[in-house]
């Protein structure tokens, strides 16, 4: 069985596990204040282009969003997100278990617009009984989103002069925010999303490490006492040199690029042998994720050597499914995989 | 400088190290449904005599504290701890963050007992307005405490005979757990604890894992729908099978128990040297962690070379610190801090 | 200015005035603890045909919601509701302030049905990766509904039969429920809905009490520490008689049902009136709630003398608006509405 | 039986009830926008000399305490109260129900002072770990306390001062603000209170009115979305002007001071009642709870008569009880009593 069913199925990028096994036996402070923690966010700042940014290593990409969106809002104010955002439906309510709703938008992509944005802060705010609502307190988007796709720099800019605007802190969930980087159609830097949010994250656990996420925060008013919110939430790792490693380990020489490149180049190679046969895709995706259209019994086929997880059905005799690489995908599943897509009858 | 201040100061035993390396390319489930997992579950059944107990794995103390107190309690009740427990003081409000209070009892060496336990539940039960009060609704201790200090086998009898009486669950914090099954007062085993707790942990984080926590769940009404707390509480780790890996480890062939021995052994030879000198011991404590009152010339010395914790003020020429050692302490290290215990003037 | 903009635009029923006025020297226990509120608890238990169900009173709607809904689920359970339920868009957020998603279910009338719930309810159980979500944990309803639309006995027959095959407590939010209850269509007694629903209120506010709401709850699970709940949630009144007063007053004679017709009357006057002059309305309400979708120069001439809710947009010409009645509404008041829509051209 | 065990046994004062039944007719907009709430809250401005302050009406003090507290803190910061606060004993949790710890000052007599909050502010601070433990984040005090204790000017002046060098907002919880400005030895004015605190409330529900309580907000901070916090949590009342007739009555021309003043001069006949009969008072109390020690015989005799509180046990022979009186307590009670207490043999 050749498992495309996500992208956190292995373990970690082999120099990571190398450095781990270096440093194993040296002894540092924990809770973040080693010195592999502070080189690891220098790295960062200055991939960012962002000298006074704070930055954070988490376990979890639950446990960021949770910690951020927390930190941010007043106890009256809810989240902005798209109804398909992983926090209006896939963290078991983690975000209303800290007390804060998350007002939704419609998406078909996994995108919002700013034009949502300020029509749904608009409504609030004329509504005479505006009180008797959820207030709108920042923004959540996710880069790439649940469904491959990505913004542009223009629909970015867009979004967060709104956001600004309208006083809402713009945050981007960036678990897989390498897949984005690496997409033929990027044209955002690191540096334009640290202009253009007021916090994000850059995800390790979906991109080579064992685990791990960076919270970068551009923000001022969101920086102030935010380990006491990591503690608090259960994010602050005893031993947080580990983090420290592997995100230096990611940054210190652009292994973080080169890996997520790696990954996008053999989805965009499933995604042609599937579109070369005929077979819709759900989304445009350029990224890691793809989401072809398949007849029943083609799955039945493929099912057979490759694992791959169930996305949403389309009709009786079709359903949407989802094919990851990752930073770990072998080249010569990937070939074999098409080898059999091109054997298929479309 | 020789670091005693914490017992999370290196990496990982070194056969967890290369059981991770050994296994990295496989591809696994997600979630904790990997058969490393399965396999660590089976060992910690087997080595607690609890065929029918839950086995959960989670990557952190407060995150498990956290997630096991929001699951039993209803929203009226609270945590009944010592005034010194660590949910009490250390975890920044964790508890409080989901929406429940602690009760705190008073404690000198860390422990409470069966007596104290029934004298709040009679007190807040006898109280003519007890429905403006926060009910007890469960008993949480750390055993080894935050002092050192352990129960013996009748002292937990006695608390679980009185907490069954009261409808209380125990839930027992083992975050050095095994620290405390090598102290040479000890006669407690594992399968004890799970005939007399409802719940409790088996510390990996402090005891030769990078991370994790065991959680055991012997009750059946804190067994049900227990993973979608731990989801929403940020703990459901993407690549679980790194728990399942460590603690499968630790278990198959005694390593967890070995380590522990090595600890304590050495703890104690430090604890003997301060003793010998002359010094106090502001806890009896016969685990790895040794806390002398030292007069502070002393610590001037020794904190030339020696890295250990404050812990607090006895009067205006001496204090209380923390010397910890650990499965990853070297003897000869210790060897060297006896040395120099024996050259002071006590 | 005439008002028809609420159903709380005045004070109490005289009678009830009346009677605070009588007793208001007396010394009484505080917190609910007094003969008029035992007294009033004895006179709905028999309304309800009900004799072990437990009897609270609370101030207000969105307490009551809370209350009711936070003492019921688990961290990880959702309260379903229709997408238009009170608990879903108008109390800011309250029900995720304790920590609970509300779970919506599309509604164009204000109500939802058994087959929407068994759907929802298997969605969630079928998903492989159901942990990942909110749990659905019991299901909300109002009666009447925010548009006025109520539940036929065979439809909450249905509706409670899923639920309980579903383990999902049913609570329906009655605080317009006397106005349910005098609509001409109504097949329910306050004894079927006791028997079909686990938990409900008899509003009070909205029908002739100064405030008030009587909770009924009939599930036992339910029953056990509910007024630990009140006073941790702000609503255990210290004068806790003031309600008691109040509802004995409502259902001692059957006053509640009185001025409940009364209202129903007259609001069914104004909606024949909106349609005998060719408009149409909103939604089918038989109750005191009138939804009439009016021409804006229809609107202007109305709004000189009588006040009445914006409710939504239908075009750029066409509004809908919200007439109410209650028990205070003056039958001349409605006259004169009644002559001014039939001077209006349709 | 003639009742002194609580200050909220009756119900309003006549005048309240004469204006409640004067404007009952009247059709006012709902939750707190009327006219009657407008004025109440410019008198109340006028009385604390506080032109630019936002008066805020909730129906208790729970709800007002649970409110504010939370409207204030971050999600890691807890409130800062003497042990004996009603917040840390009497609320059933409702502040941690929020997500705040309550951070316990000792407290013999019910107050904290200065001293004391600046070494706990510095505790915290000094710690090297403090980012482990719950921030302090506002203080907390009631005045008069729970044991009828008050502040003085100067004591006030200096709780003020630390606080704002703190930057710790000042909270007073003053459900029975009248009784301690009618204290004689009170040099308090309410314009001082506003001047020294940042937020206070004047408690209605012991002082007169049927119930509830305004809040007086004066730092800008708290001031924002102060409504949205209301709805949230339960207190926005439907019909909010039965707030504002209350307290429109209690302040326009000085009923609230006067009948303070009459509840504390009977208070004061009991204390010295029970002085001059050679008892011990526990709290030197000037205002209108009184607190005695007294023999277990003396408690059977009095308690044929009159009801009074349990308070706490001093040994087997004596307890201390509390003996209140209100706005309500008509003085030839109060003479009964007394006569019953100088026939006791002391």
């Amino acid at each position: 069985m050749i498992r495309f069913e996500s992208d956190y199925a292995e373990g970690a990028h082999k120099q990571i596990l190398e450095r781990l096994l270096e440093t194993n036996e040296e002894q540092t402070p924990g809770y973040g204040m080693d010195e592999y923690c502070e080189r690891a966010r220098g790295y960062i700042r200055k991939a960012c282009d962002a000298e006074n940014a704070d930055v954070h290593f988490l376990v979890g990409g639950t446990q960021a969003n949770t910690t951020i969106i927390s930190s941010i809002l007043r106890p009256h104010q809810g989240a902005v997100s798209a109804i398909t955002g992983h926090i209006a439906g896939h963290e078991t309510g983690a975000i209303e278990a800290t007390g804060h709703k998350v007002l939704t938008l419609p998406s078909d992509d996994g995108k919002i617009n700013a034009k949502q944005v300020k029509e749904l802060y608009d409504a609030h705010w004329n509504d005479a009984t505006h009180e008797h609502m959820v207030q709108p307190g920042l923004v959540y988007i996710s880069h790439p989103s649940e469904n491959g796709t990505t913004y542009s720099k223009s629909e970015l800019e867009e979004l967060s002069k709104v956001c600004r605007e309208c006083g809402l802190p713009l945050f981007m969930d960036g678990a897989r925010l390498g897949y984005g980087l690496a997409s033929k159609d990027n044209d955002l830097s690191l540096a334009d999303i640290a202009s253009l949010c007021d916090v994000f994250y850059i995800g390790g656990t979906k991109l080579g490490a064992l685990f791990g996420e960076a919270v970068v925060i551009l923000n001022d008013n969101i920086k102030k006492d935010f380990r006491y919110m990591i503690k608090q939430k259960g994010g602050l790792l005893a031993k947080g040199r580990l983090l420290g490693i592997q995100f230096e380990t990611l940054f210190e020489d652009g292994l973080y690029y080169e890996i997520s490149k790696h990954a996008v180049d053999l989805a965009m190679m499933i995604r042609e042998a599937f579109v070369e046969k005929g077979f819709s895709l759900r989304y445009d995706s350029k990224t890691n994720q793809q989401f072809p259209i398949l007849p029943n019994n083609v799955l039945n086929k493929l099912s057979r050597n490759y694992s791959f997880s169930y996305w949403e059905k389309v009709d009786d005799t079709h359903n949407v499914v989802r094919f990851c690489t990752s930073w770990a995908t072998k080249k010569e599943n990937v070939e074999l995989l098409i080898e059999d897509i091109m054997k298929l009858e479309s």
